[in-house]
């Protein structure tokens, strides 16, 4: 299994002042932002920041996390998805949701390691790396 | 300021569960380990994972965070952490920790974005990034 991490997605309870702060203050630019919802940041090749709204993101976990943000690692289809998980599982992972279709129009499954760490593994038609490492998501992604 | 991270520090209760799930069970590769402080892993392109045990991360804080997990941008001298950390603070940002030598050898601050998400800005001289992206970590670090 590759070692990678593709987004880091923080739980957030004012996602307005947070956005506001990395886009209006230190002027950083985001390259998906649905208000109320999630804004994305490239912060190094082919690695985003997801802020992620606090309600969205417990609805997207399903259950109350260990650490109040995931590690996602973004792979190339569904069936990659499941050979990852079965693989984190068979190393002492916990499956804290099964490989599924996921809200946004992916797929994707939780995993967490034996502190609690959770880990999203997830195939997402729309989430685009280019040669330089510019990051950017399409149709389908919240 | 360049929107950068190039280090995902996790506060670890279980050091030692922790490392072994991703270097045994997984067999990722750890750049740099001092059993019962720090696991550091690459990865993406110039970004360490660092499984940072508790009592050293709540140490280096000096003050609980908010959340338990920071990110890190290192930087390239003293200067530039004082500079960048002003930035932070026109943008709205709190310093948690005034920059400053580390016990590590280098010199860093701590400040946190309006909703508490605490970053690390810090100078560490044994912070190498190869043109591939590899890291590595020499003397001086943890």
């Amino acid at each position: 299994m590759e070692q990678r991490v593709t987004i880091i997605t923080v739980r957030i309870e004012d996602l307005e002042a947070a956005s506001r702060y990395y886009t209006d203050g230190l002027g950083w630019d985001s390259f998906l932002a649905v208000p109320g919802e999630v804004t994305f940041l490239q912060v190094a090749p082919g690695v985003a920041l997801s802020l992620f709204d606090a309600t969205g993101f417990d609805a997207d976990a399903g259950q109350p996390l260990r650490f109040p943000f995931t590690l996602a690692r973004n792979v190339s289809s569904e069936e990659e998805v499941r050979h990852i998980v079965a693989g984190m599982v068979d190393a002492g992972g916990t499956v804290l949701k099964e490989p599924q279709a996921a809200v946004w129009g992916g797929y994707h499954a939780f995993v967490a390691d034996p502190v609690g760490l959770c880990w999203e593994v997830a195939y997402n038609p729309g989430w685009f790396v280019s040669d330089d490492g510019t990051v950017r998501l399409g149709a389908g992604e919240p």
